[in-house]
């Protein structure tokens, strides 16, 4: 049945009765329904890959961006990715439940700050349809209830997946309606959803800046922005050069499309020289693009063949590439580099490549970022690369969560208080 | 000088500016600042005084409500409770740089996550001019730089007393940028804070429900919900009607004017017939006006001298009365009771009255608050009373922070990461 503004505020107020039952459920059950979801894709992945196809080739008709492609595109390994996904949420420790302070006041008041889900989530997606069981896994451990709106080139594969899902849970004596599933591609039920603050508790956007954008401006209820990486690495007096290029190339290409991935290295005076024209030479055998200031061009020679370094124009910093383009600055000192990043930065991911540690504590104290990375690639920004298990999105929010969010990020607490009848004098 | 909309974007900067230095501000000095607003509040009571003396001749010739009048009113030993206030806050651990977490990932990549400030809060408050002390002394202490907008009817004490402040902070060598008060009633200049998202990352309304309203729905950057408590007491058929008398009358009359005051009490149809009776007498002996459903009613003798009973309309379920009125419904079951609250209350304080364990439990289980009670007045969900120390305000939102906010729920945490050349496979 396709989805209508009517049918989707009755689907939202399913969800909300069903996250009141979800929220009760044992780990044991909730574990079960992960399993079942696990084994049900593995089961289906023939009706999967052939949903696939089917939105593969309106893509190609349609003539979609080649990384569109690439990221919704499905094959039997990305499937059996899917499900050990799931089946890795089924291990992770269920966090609903769990103590987080206890307090007995003077007057015997006992206090218990404890664990529980935040409620309803709502997820509006782009592409890759991994998301879909990725988040409806992790809403289901965490107690959530969950409403997915997937973007419309996965339509047909995101519509397989989620039913799979729900009929499993339901198999597993869970409600159905804990997980929905936006069926329709009519953009104006987005608007509708991001009205609907009295069933859905947090929204979360995962795709372009524009979508984060848009989101954050017309949600009614609290979204989290994140998502948005313009991620530097600045390479201090005090780097090892060695390290330095080979952490600066794996930022920019081992995944260039994604948001921890590098667009701006900034070089301390002392290196710039002998450090960039190897980082150009590395980088042109990668691809990469350079967008170099003034400074930057004139210890590299642009002209040697194979280079593609072009002058930095000013739109140049600040500007989250997602493609094999980076920017490159030459700066005087690590306070320049601060208040470059505290200009320019998404407050993402930011890296410093130095063994100097006394410029590594100053950097690691002073920037303002979800994540900050002394000798390491800002790649790492990640919830599985941190051990945080699956993630739901990266936030650049300061409110609630910030970085990697993974189970324990999409829950709340409440005050249990025991009293044996006192009274407030 | 009179704070104008461009003079008010740029102290914001300038707070936003000071917030850094703060940031990185000791323990040490931190509470030397605290002490030193303390005993300028002390030294300069006098001045505080003749100031609130000021807003008293305006609130009593513009012929304001004798409630308002007795929250915006000081004396000697109130002033000496906001001295007192600020020392206790230098007492309480720093809650910045503390580590939260610590990881070590197979590849050896050390992860830390921190205690930080969130940034620059903004506070919007009506009446009690304690709130400026109050709110300035914990975002010092939690490193955030904070713009104060006081009420209008206060505009004169809340001056003197931002001044003292901003001066004591200053002698102990911290910017006195790092607090700012708009000093303008223009109402204009509320909607330019609400937009200011660019330099304060979260706002907190302190006042009524309209108030806390127009912040959510109008400001750009995040903003707490709370202090709106509907709130219900549930005397259960195990109930000690004793402490239940005690526990409600508590409830209602110690301070009827806040919002973890008690609205509504949901009585299990067993006791109805030996508690309603007490009940409106006792409420009557303190004033306490009475609206009652028909079941309510047939058990209570309203013609009897004295009493305050009224039948209750359908507007008397789901609002915060503020005052001597309660609202008084008979329920079949504990269920009926959830159902209710799930229905009515708003997520603030709700309490059970039994001395059935299982009955408490699933109170405490089910109940959807930021604190929920057994045995005990709601009049005790209050930062001091959990021990938190004082209070920005009560959160009903599930994100972020939830029930009384304190110092650590005005933070927020990055990750450091310290790698020795890791790159991402």
């Amino acid at each position: 049945m396709i989805t209508t503004a009517t049918t989707l505020r009755d689907q939202a107020q399913a969800t909300r009765a069903a996250s009141r039952r979800l929220a009760a459920a044992s780990a044991e059950k909730k574990n079960s329904a992960l399993l079942a979801i696990a084994k049900s894709i593995e089961t289906n992945s023939g009706m999967i890959l052939r949903a696939n196809e089917q939105d593969l080739q309106t893509a190609t008709e349609v003539d979609l961006d080649f990384q569109v492609i690439e990221r919704m595109t499905l094959d039997n390994a990305r499937v059996h990715d899917m499900a050990d996904a799931a089946r890795k949420i089924a291990e992770l420790d269920d966090p609903i439940g769990e103590v987080l302070e206890t307090r007995t006041v003077s007057n015997g008041l006992q206090l218990e700050r404890v664990r529980v889900p935040l409620g309803v989530i709502g997820v509006i997606y782009e592409s890759r349809p991994n998301v879909t069981i990725d988040i409806a896994t992790l809403c289901l451990k965490s107690g959530n209830g969950v409403i997915l709106r997937g973007g419309k080139e996965c339509f047909a594969t995101n519509t397989v997946l989620a039913d799979l899902a729900k009929d499993a849970i339901d198999t597993a004596g869970l409600p159905r309606e804990a997980i929905q599933f936006v069926k329709s591609t009519d953009r104006s039920l987005v608007k509708e959803m991001l009205g609907m603050d009295d069933s859905i508790d947090l929204m979360i956007p995962r795709g372009s800046a524009d979508l984060v954008t848009f989101v954050g401006d017309n949600a009614k209820m609290p979204a989290i922005t994140g998502g948005i990486g313009v991620c530097h690495t600045y390479i201090d007096g005090g780097a090892n050069l060695d390290d330095a290029l080979s952490i600066v190339v794996n930022a920019k290409v081992q995944r260039p499309t994604v948001c921890n991935a590098l667009d701006t290295v900034l070089v301390h005076q002392s290196v710039a020289r002998d450090f960039l024209p190897i980082l150009a030479s590395e980088f042109a055998t990668h691809g990469v693009e350079l967008r170099a200031d003034r400074r930057a061009m004139s210890v590299i020679d642009a002209l040697k063949s194979g280079l593609k370094v072009s002058p930095a124009k000013s739109g140049d910093f600040g500007t989250e590439f997602l493609s094999l383009i980076a920017s490159v600055r030459v700066v005087d000192s690590i306070d320049d580099a601060l208040d470059h990043i505290g200009r320019f930065g998404s407050g993402h991911s930011e890296a410093i490549v130095s063994d100097d540690s006394e410029a590594v504590e100053r950097f690691l104290d002073e920037v303002d970022a979800g994540a900050v990375f002394a000798n390491t690639s800002t790649r790492f920004n990640d919830g599985a690369e941190f051990g945080l298990g699956a993630e739901v999105a990266i936030s650049t929010s300061k409110l609630h969560a910030r970085g990697p969010m993974g189970l324990k990020e999409i829950t709340s607490y409440k005050w249990k208080v025991r009293g044996q009848g006192q009274i407030r004098q």
